[in-house]
């Protein structure tokens, strides 16, 4: 195993050289290597160079092997699945992935690149869509993937402790054969890792109803840059201690500490779940139905999620998936969880008369057994993947206030007009977070300029938020202050030099570069 | 008005003289003074002296006064309620009080006592239970008394904007007839602010169905010590761009920040609302009840409240309120919140019937109407008021894992045996929350010797917090290190300077002070 890491090592170590001295030139990643061509077109518009890291070497391959015996990757094909993202938008150049079992290895793992410089990737499921997960240039992968195991789970408080590498579907699976679910569930579960979902404050499908991260994560192990682990993994639903440190990790995208295992209360599984599946014949109707069904439905309400007619033949043409109601210009998912069966199908019936009598909705279908709810709920989840067969997809994730939502879809296919191939929006409208996605047939900087930055000033000027659960990753860090003030990207980065004071934790992530200064 | 503010400064700045010279010279609060010896008696365990701030000069009472005219009170006799906490259990010496209108007046306050290194004690109802609220030594009391206003309320969204200053009361009432209700509500509604809520981050009594305030502050504004803004005021419920500065100001005691405005999601106003007073033969009936009404009443319950025989005996003695059921070593105050009253009443019923034909229920009330309610509720509610009557109170608000919340009440009765008067427990069960309170004619040293360290090392075998939701204040900082690893006190004390480096922001507050160095 030693001798087979060292093989690969040495074909990565020649790679690294014929490499070296090619990045820093432009765009910030490596515009000569193949298959990173990619990276290099969406790159041009960031303005990135090659912080003064040291690179990894032959020797710390070998303290890393002496490390982990059997769980280092070395060379460019053995870690090129972990430098391109899910959506194969951004290409790093690592040759090297760790993939450390214990905290204990975490913490040596960065005492180590402290030390020495190196700058580190921490990568759960790989699956962010912002850039956040894969390196910019070299920085040595730290993938989360064998920290796996479930550490308890209290069958009385529904308190799960696990690490941070659990797959989501895995802990849900776990869970739910004791009664509870996850409070989070997302498209992405099948690959995503819990210690992923809270560096990222990972939204999702049921924030509706059980809230945020911020509010279920109930404690968290971090190990800092410097190598130090930080023990706040409590299983408290209560604690006034002091200040909430865990919040400061929760959200921070792997660049202020590694989050190796979480602590997070899992409500009870509800007993009745019903899907309904809903057509609208316009915006205002959706709107509308969501003010008549929150207050029928009041708490056995946990998901509202809508998708425009252009989302439909998506997910119709690429996935073949057919609609269960006639074609609408708006579609809409809602999804009751509840404790007593009879009485959620009596709220559920008596909301539907409503919405159909009162013309809100003209057709819709409803799902009480397991199987038509997962293909309702796949014609919501798969969009994303439908998206992806249209060639290359611009993705914005848009916090705004409701009534305003849709305009921005309206607006942006307006100003693209034929430009782009389809302008879609679709996302959780209970929580005013809107999924805006443009497809084209490749990538171009004109239309990406057609975009941006009019998506932010848009945002802008109604107080909304460029981020609502997808993070600023590598791709949208520089328009920070399209949501924040100065003063609070300010602060940001005097946590970020607190904590880690070399910066070597996801460098180029989440907090904007500082301007490059002329060299005219 | 102006004459009149000088007048009082008059008195109080000759009073200041007086006092000078005599702090610091032991237990850290005016020794000497009238009126302080409670404090003195209190403060005797906590070692503390007056840190090298500037003192107050007339000059200071005459920029304030400038500033905002009227609104300055100096003087002993102006400032005594600002500086005695609701307990009576510990006192300031602050000669001046500051009664700012908005955020501005904030800044320009902590911008001049930064620069002339004066201390602040930043206050709102005064209704905390450990000594956070109230100065130690000569700290001006900034007051947000007068910080009243609502901002903004969203019908569509729920969501509330208004001044720190607001009674939570106040708010409750005004977001009600909108339709929507506070997402959290304690005893002391009636005084104390949402800006001190959010500021000892407040559990209260709707935490077990609405979650924390980490999940529904969306918002806020705080001026920091140097006096800059700090404008994080967003109304989203989604915005993943950065770091998320507010959470480090939510629970902080106004150690890191003085909050000038909140926004925050109200929750929709249920339409029923059911409340059952039931009695139990043991705790671990209790615990049972605990279960089976979770599975039975979901996502309608809205309230797990605990009290034991002694805490009916002392709200019947003291209060002269009568018990709605027959004499039981515990009770039981359960809360249903929903959509639809025959639902509501009907999952009720089914619980209550198989509560009383399994016996953990020996007797119990239902009450439907909002009276009654109340009626059952100040039970509850009234328990602190009435532990007040006996004498001296100890008080602790303890995280336990349920199943052992009760133990600790019985081991603290066994281990106190005559030395004190009453040994009861009471709480947020369903929240893991113990309220421990101790009560006895009069402090004594002795006694306090007999509860503490104890309850803290019990609490920290059974890994719980010595705080669940009063926070630390002044009398538990101490104590930090019973929950929380050094690493992170050190790290609280590293975003501490950072935020507030000349450390005038509440000083001798939540963080444990240095070890004294010998002198000798």
């Amino acid at each position: 195993m030693r001798l087979f890491a060292m093989a690969l090592w040495r074909r990565g170590a020649a790679w690294l050289r014929r490499c070296r001295g090619k990045e820093g030139r432009g765009p910030g990643v490596l515009r000569g290597c193949a298959g990173c061509r990619e990276v290099v077109r969406t790159c041009e518009r960031y303005a990135v160079r090659r912080l003064p890291f040291a690179r990894p070497e032959e020797r710390d391959v070998a303290f890393f092997e002496r490390l982990m015996p059997g769980r280092v990757l070395a060379g460019e094909e053995e870690a090129e699945a972990f430098n391109v993202d899910w959506l194969r938008s951004v290409r790093g150049c690592s040759q090297l992935v760790l993939k450390p079992q214990t905290t204990a290895e975490v913490s040596q793992i960065l005492r180590y690149c402290y030390e020495r410089n190196l700058a580190v990737n921490p990568q759960g499921g790989n699956t962010g869509l912002v850039g956040g997960s894969v390196p910019v240039f070299d920085e040595i992968i730290l993938s989360t993937a064998l920290m796996n195991q479930i550490i308890s789970f209290d069958k009385v408080s529904g308190i799960l402790v696990c690490q941070a590498g659990c797959v989501l579907e895995r802990l849900s699976e776990y869970v739910e054969e004791q009664g509870f679910i996850m409070p989070l569930d997302l498209g992405a579960k099948g690959s995503c890792h819990i210690g992923g979902n809270v560096a990222t404050n990972a939204g999702g499908l049921r924030l509706l109803r059980y809230g945020s991260l911020r509010g279920t994560v109930l404690g968290l192990e971090v190990v800092l840059a410097d190598g130090s682990a930080l023990d706040c993994l409590t299983s408290l639903r209560k604690d006034n201690t002091g200040y909430d440190l865990k919040q400061l990790f929760i959200g921070s995208e792997g660049t202020l500490g590694v989050i190796t295992a979480v602590s997070i209360l899992c409500p009870q599984k509800p007993k009745a779940v019903n899907v309904a599946f809903l057509g609208c014949q316009s915006f205002a109707k959706v709107l509308e139905t969501f003010t008549t069904c929150r207050a029928m439905l009041g708490e056995i309400l946990s998901a509202y999620e809508f998708m425009d007619e252009k989302c439909m033949e998506l997910v119709e043409r690429y996935l073949k998936l057919s609609s269960p109601v006639a074609d609408s210009p708006f579609y809409v998912l809602i999804e009751t969880s509840g404790s007593n069966t009879t009485h959620d199908e009596e709220k559920l019936n008596n909301f539907l008369e409503r919405a159909m009598a009162s013309g809100l909705v003209t057709d819709g279908t409803v799902a009480t057994d397991n199987k038509k709810i997962k293909v309702l709920w796949s014609l919501r989840e798969r969009i994303t993947e439908a998206l992806t067969h249209e060639g290359y997809v611009y993705k914005y994730d848009i916090s705004l206030p409701v009534e305003k939502l849709y305009d921005l879809v309206t607006d942006m296919r307006a100003r693209l007009g034929q430009s782009a191939k389809n302008v879609v929006g679709y996302g959780h409208l209970g929580d005013g977070n809107l999924h805006l996605n443009i497809t084209a047939e490749s990538y171009s900087h004109s239309l990406l300029d057609a975009i941006e930055p009019f998506v932010y000033e848009w945002t802008a000027r109604c107080s909304g938020s460029i981020s609502a659960e997808h993070g600023l990753g590598f791709k949208k860090r520089q328009f920070i202050e399209y949501s924040k003030p100065r003063k609070a990207v300010l602060l940001m980065q005097q946590f970020k030099a607190m904590l880690d004071p070399k910066g070597i934790l996801n460098p180029y992530k989440t907090l904007p570069s500082a301007p490059e200064r002329s060299t005219g």
